[in-house]
């Protein structure tokens, strides 16, 4: 099947409007994507013809509810090619995820002087529950650098693993330099539970667990063209019996007792309380567009982005983009001397250009790379190469107005 | 201002539908409530037309898209009278707000044999939490058995109090039997911290927090008329000092380097990784509309409800209904003996009629009751007087199949 951006590009109302009285380019797809009309129109069906709670009822709506809502799941399993279905655990995000695993398997387990590795390339999402262990039990956070290119070969993760290491957690593609890390590697190179942040890579590639072979593997809807407050972390059945459960509620349990509670088999025991039902709904209806373009063809086509914006950003040499790795997605960070990153968005802005300022949520690599903060250009499946072009036009304007 | 009831009927879309070839009688509000065409227009206008990641945007949309979202604190401030609207701690639904308490607020600070007193009309949402800290740490779990008629009243809470308790938690609106708790007197008598689960009970009656004085007071949206994935609690700021943060992620903090992270102030620092922006935004928009039509002109509609409900309830001999507290909401929990509630429920959606039948995620309430299921109608303020003898009839059609 070929890949027709001018047919993607209509499936995305929001791409038609103006900003600035410029025709939208939306560049930050790093930090939110935009949806396509089929989930728009997914979640107004369900709001306005197919609405209940889910489970446990018996009356019309709840059981068409329930249905949609746990078809999900299938959907999900098929798009990550996971092993099992109900090693599918839904959350509101990658935040609720690896929190999860921070809480339900981590926490209990790991002791003081234990060891988990990660790079210096992770988002705030996937250091700031590993500190948590750390400030309240003495696990100790050993710190992978990237190469100077912005690579992180997996063999620089597997040679900082040691006794005491007790879980490996890795990005698969940086937020900030598009990075993609061989995870597959690192999960075949040791037998350390090793969690995966699939937060970008998923959006741009295609991901097949049963090759990867983690431990762990998460997601999150709304940058997948999917509703807010949707996602969802694989993990291995074999790590669901490790774990206890994180949030306490309702529908994670079997009974509930003044003295005891039986937790209820895993996925549920992952999931109290009502779900984020009409959410995940559009989440499942998000990723059968992307299965029905073809994550191969999204790829592909992204892959011409990046190359383009590769070589035209390459030709100002005034402009420091940060990271260059051989197969990186299309995310570009840079920055300017004498410019701040946020004034350069700003003046983009003026142009009807999104793209991002500021450190990203990747503090450590900005301490890394010696900046306090880049703007970033992060492209979707809807982006041409004509936008690459609206961007080199914005920076070189930029340029001028600092120079 | 009058309740126009034809009115509030017409802006909810799936009242107007079949089920079963019946009209739609939805009476499972209890578990989640319809939502008005301005909540799912606002959904569709924030995808289609105004959507990007909030905070640390530079870009047009995605300071448009912050802006929508951070003006819902405010309109939940305003809608439960909250003192400070920086007290507004946005969470995915109630489960989350408490455990959030649970979490931040409860397992740093109790020891073993700390007590927590609870009632036996709790939701599971307000009691497994808790049994974390049970199992976990050895908190010791109080609990408090309602009268003989489901009444809770605040001495008894009251009375059992004792040196060693560090928390209340107690429902506001009981979900099962409609019991209203005055939540209030409890905090007047006492200087215990008391946390309030707000679920039912600011879906159907005005809540003013200046008046109750609790500590904790929590909702969830999507029974407020309002998307999934929505809701909030009300923490007052001397507690929010006592918390450490539940989530880590992006957002909640301030900086992060490989050693050591430095949290944002409240309420960010309770709220991790990319929130649900367009689903609190439909709540905003769902409470502007409760508070247009006016919480009292809906609590008294309700009473209506709840009237004529008990009125022609009890007319019913052969059905036991569980629960007719004075005050009570309009909430009606029943059995019939020869009947399973299932069935009962099954027989009801065959007339198009929507309850739901099973242990309401209440078990230790059921196993009080004596009964190990309900079935239960919920009412809701597009709901009828018609509509509850609609229920009537379906329940004596039950009947006349199980006698």
């Amino acid at each position: 099947m070929s890949f027709d951006i001018d047919r993607v590009r209509a499936d995305f109302p929001i791409l038609s409007r103006q900003v600035n009285n410029r025709p939208l380019v939306y560049l930050d797809n790093g930090a939110s994507a935009q949806k396509p009309q089929v989930v728009i129109d997914a979640i107004t069906r369900a709001y306005q013809d197919e609405y209940a709670n889910v489970h446990r009822g018996l009356h019309y709506l709840s059981n068409l509810s329930t249905e949609r809502y746990e078809a999900v799941r299938g959907i999900i399993a098929r798009f990550l090619n996971a092993p099992h279905e109900d090693e599918i655990v839904f959350a509101s995000g990658a935040t609720e995820a690896i929190n999860l695993v921070s809480y339900g398997w981590a926490a209990p387990r790991l002791q003081a002087g234990d060891e988990i590795v990660l790079s210096v390339l992770e988002h705030h999402a996937n250091i700031v529950p590993w500190h948590f262990l750390r400030e309240r039990q003495g696990v100790v956070l050993k710190w992978i650098e990237p190469d100077a290119d912005g690579s992180l070969p997996a063999q620089k993760v597997l040679d900082a693993v040691g006794p005491r290491t007790r879980l490996i957690a890795l990005t698969h593609m940086s937020n900030v330099t598009g990075t993609v890390v061989d995870v597959a590697a690192v999960a075949r190179g040791t037998d350390v539970p090793l969690l995966v942040d699939g937060s970008q890579a998923a959006v741009h590639m295609p991901v097949d667990l049963a090759v990867i072979g983690a431990d762990f593997y998460c997601v999150t809807g709304h940058k997948l063209y999917g509703p807010s407050g949707s996602g969802a972390i694989w993990i291995s059945r074999a790590r669901q019996a490790e774990m206890r459960p994180f949030m306490g509620g309702g529908d994670m349990i079997r009974t509930v007792t003044r003295d005891a509670v039986d937790y209820a088999d895993p996925p549920l025991r992952f999931e109290a309380g009502t779900p984020g039902i009409v959410n995940q709904i559009g989440l499942g209806v998000a990723l059968e567009y992307l299965m029905g373009l073809g994550m191969a063809n999204i790829a592909a086509h992204e892959r011409a982005l990046r190359d383009h914006a590769r070589d035209r950003l390459r030709d100002l040499n005034w402009l420091q983009v940060q990271g260059d790795a051989p197969d990186k997605g299309a995310i570009f960070s840079f920055t300017m001397q004498g410019a701040h990153a946020h004034d350069i968005a700003t003046i983009l802005d003026k142009r009807g250009i999104a793209v991002r300022a500021g450190s990203h949520c990747a503090m450590p690599l900005m301490d890394f790379l010696g900046v306090t903060a880049t703007a970033r250009a992060s492209f979707g499946m809807y982006n041409t190469l004509a936008e690459v072009d609206a961007l080199v036009d914005g920076l070189q304007f930029s340029r001028e107005l600092f120079a």
